[in-house]
């Protein structure tokens, strides 16, 4: 089955990034044909600063590399490689009705934040569509609020071909409910806008201090700690198994325990797991002709699925008088 | 300097099309540099019709070339072989109010008269800007119905430049005042909608018929005839220069002509003057080797005309992380 994700790239990595998606979707890889890309388009509604998104995509490019994701196994691009999609884009539009667009709530909630309202943003959707629809995408995991979007996808597959025969696998949205939810250091969802992450790929001093800086609560050493809403203990579990998890849980409701010895643990851990990708990412970033290379070769795979649909596209609307002569 | 004009392909060409518009821009090959492309993108926002829409694509495309319109002097080609305009368009989209597409009349007025309300329609203008300034239009001749389109067009310019630094030529509107009104047979604009339209490589009878039914007063024989609003003196004039319509004024206004001579003379005259173009186009119709080279070529001219504004566009956005490798 065919699996389609696309990402925004933006900027370092946090662990909430890492265990909320990335890992999972690097996962699915074993099992699925994983379509990846980075949506530089996609970022242009909202990042306005030029030399800030060229350098986002290159390194969420290498971050994707280092963590794992294999371009031999998937297709791995990034969005604006494959210009197509904008082809789509506009095809798709004429059979977009306004007020399909016009009921998101992305468009209304972004504008409310401050965000210009741009006809990018309002148009958002319909990029979103062609993301999916150029690539057959099947399965499109994403986060509940993503749902409406996948909504509007599937409307304009259906209508799509409705009007024009069919053209388009129609896509199932696959709301990820079980999504791991990752507390940043303040204890709301780890979120780069909060200032609450905690990024993957960050030096040790920096690491540290942001490690040690998570809220705790006030309980004495000589009591029980806390287990349910505890950063400690949600941020160390991600890296343990279940019995491993009920080990801490013990530690947690033993007298004696000091948060800031926790701490240190929880940093040499996060430290020594991401040390691989760590090193796989100092070489990734140093070898710019095979970053070239790799992402060529990945949009040139993309651009191969892309034909597919593209061409039964442009012929079911008529754009190719080609054919006449 | 660089002249711009995008027509919809929208079936057999008519009088009206002809000296409305297109003889004048094929004139402007001989002092400008033109770029005149069949917008068949546009088209989608209104044409459903699939068959349709790449017939009468084509038979744009034949009947230019027929016309004068010359592939060594100019650059021509058919809008969706460049497909780096939705490209364009998307990346405009972001810096495009939607408050600026909202004011615009066309989307209203369309939708009135009940095409559907689609996406499409309304960023129509969005597409249009990037039409213009992808290849650094710098004078835009329309008519008045598309002047407020241009200046969205302007719009969209000053805010990229002002936005991310001086990108794109500022086109300037060039609204043509003095467009030719050619009268139908009814005597109301000709116009493919009003079926009053007399076609241009329509064959000997269809065009006897048609000219034969141009509505005409009922002055007697033996009275002189009107000539201020007279579909016949006016369509006639088309053909003349400004001492033989001295000439038809005289012939109007002495007692004894016949409407019926008169037509016939017409449509006589219309046959001859169209008959070296309808041989051309005969003859490029049955050479379909030379239109998709013809057309190909086209293409390339204007593809490279196009990259030297879209790269600048997309490094000045930050989509080119391609750079930093």
């Amino acid at each position: 089955m065919r699996v389609l994700s696309g990402i925004q790239p933006s900027g370092s990595l946090h662990l909430g990034n890492y265990f909320g998606m990335m890992k999972r979707m690097i996962d699915y890889q074993e099992n699925h044909e994983l379509f990846c890309f980075l949506v530089n388009y996609h970022a242009l509604t909202t990042v306005f600063d030029s030399e800030l998104l060229r350098r986002q995509t290159f390194e969420a490019v290498c971050d994707f590399l280092a963590l794992g994701l294999d371009p031999e196994k998937s297709v791995f691009w990034v969005q604006s490689d494959v210009p197509e999609v904008t082809e789509l884009t506009w095809i798709l539009s004429n059979v977009t009705g306004m007020g399909l667009l016009e009921r998101c709530h992305a468009f209304k909630d972004k504008t409310a934040k401050g965000i210009p309202a741009n006809h990018g943003l309002f148009a958002y959707p319909v990029l979103m569509a062609a993301d999916i629809l150029l690539f057959g995408g099947e399965k499109v995991p994403v986060g509940k609020d993503q749902k409406q979007h996948l909504e509007v996808a599937k409307d304009i597959a259906l209508r799509f071909n409705n009007a024009y025969g069919e053209t388009f696998v129609v896509p199932e949205p696959d709301i990820e409910e079980d999504f791991a939810v990752v507390p940043g250091t303040d204890g709301q969802k780890m979120s780069k806008s909060y200032g609450n992450n905690i990024e993957i790929f960050a030096d040790e001093k920096t690491l540290k201090k942001k490690i040690m800086g998570i809220m705790t609560d006030s309980t004495p050493v000589d009591q029980p700690k806390p287990v349910e809403g505890n950063i400690l203990f949600d941020l160390y579990s991600l890296f343990l198994d279940d019995k491993d998890k009920e080990k801490l849980k013990e530690r947690f409701i033993t007298p004696g325990l000091k948060y800031g010895d926790l701490k240190k643990e929880i940093l040499a851990v996060i430290w020594e797991y991401f040390a691989p990708y760590r090193q796989e990412r100092e070489k990734i970033v140093r070898d710019k002709a095979y970053v070239l290379k790799t992402m060529q070769k990945g949009a040139n795979k993309a651009r191969q699925a892309a034909a597919v649909y593209l061409e039964k596209a442009k012929h079911n609307v008529g754009l190719d008088y080609r054919s006449l002569l």
